[in-house]
């Protein structure tokens, strides 16, 4: 059975996640997790369609992240992300970006997530069936 | 009298800026430029605001743009803009990217934008002054 | 037969790739092209680690794009590229940006390339076997 | 006197920066802080010429940022920023992001740096007058 609360996505490094330092840019790394996270919040139910129809949208409210090695232009690396909490209206994610030759940790990070209704700012109640996910998943 | 049909900006590059190639990737200037074109778009009467309200945004429709040598990391460059014509449903935009040091020409590049609904596609009439701020501009 | 000359990548649109206008923003269709270039460019027999070994990069000399519709966030739509033409020191790609549904043609672009030696800017000799894959190539 | 150790810079927000959910995208925000932070590095005694020569970089090792509100299209906003504590090989700058027109605040910061040797990924030493900056800076 697939646990829905994670996911596992790849990139190949472009120039363009580069800089002149010679290796990946740090911000660019927020883009790979980016499209990991949003890929997981797909598989956990959530829609574009909806998040445009009611203007409810998921938004970044905090995050943190490590940088502790380098990933090379042109090389694949990996992207682990999970959901990790359900705590009133903020859902919390990990992630760990790995350079899959080896195993090595490249970037750890940790994000909080808020439903926020774009009209008024205000946070929402987080799908009810988030909890019961993250409760029921194997291991 | 100020000319406003015409732009000029100032940008110091950034890391974010270049690859590791050592130099400003291709994709940076386009943000450069863009930065001018919506300062010359506000000197051209135009409004934020108004675009979010009407619905109707200035679409780049086309760009062709000539890279001619790097802009290096740490330099200031100038960028310049003017509007060039009003052709029916198009307005076209000519800029250079400048070493003021030097006076070098690192960049030119010629944009052409319409005003889309963005409901529909379509594109709407532009703004009837623009012609006339052309026409009118001294020398 | 595959042939090298030509390549096919999907892309999902990420919030990161649209703008306050609700569709994708100019200048992220052209990280899309680059990376389907880049995997063009290993599928033809370049390499990152020569390129920094050498210092001698595939540099985008020119760039001609025409915007005809929007992609809209959460679409995954399909970058079609080819190298079209090898003309002295500058190679032509040519790509189409599609939505797979139906067919829509939503980008086309045009790019050359040089190879770049970055201490001195010199473009140098092409690959020799890229007019060979051109000429040699089915259809 | 100036105080060497404070930064404070302002950026008009452009549709790059924005995404369809109508606001600055969580990513863009670490650019406006990257551009105040390379300025107080500068302004602290650093040099990008220095930089590129000794192979030895400014690296982002951890960065914490918390959203509070959401900057909109076209606004101009202020980064503030400053060196906040230096602590072995690590530096440590804290960022707010500002509404002037409401004193709101929309989005604080904090960064740790390391100088590493690109070459073997070792942190060096930092400046030594970067101590000395921080303890006797007025107030």
């Amino acid at each position: 059975m697939t646990d829905r609360t994670k996911i596992r996505t790849e990139v190949m490094v472009m120039f363009f996640d580069t800089d002149s330092g010679g290796v990946v840019h740090n911000i660019a790394y927020l883009r790979f997790i980016e499209t990991a996270r949003t890929l997981l919040a797909l598989q956990l139910g959530m829609k574009f369609e909806d998040w445009h129809q009611s203007g409810i949208f998921p938004v970044v409210v905090r995050t943190e992240i490590d940088y502790r090695k380098p990933a090379l232009p042109g090389e694949t690396i990996v992207i682990k992300g999970q959901l990790s909490e359900v705590s009133g209206v903020r859902m919390w994610f990990d992630f760990e970006i790995i350079r899959p030759a080896t195993g090595a940790v490249l970037v750890t990070c940790r994000q909080a997530l808020a439903m926020v209704n774009t009209a008024d700012g205000k946070p929402q109640r987080l799908p009810k069936d988030l909890g019961e996910m993250l409760n029921s998943r194997p291991e």
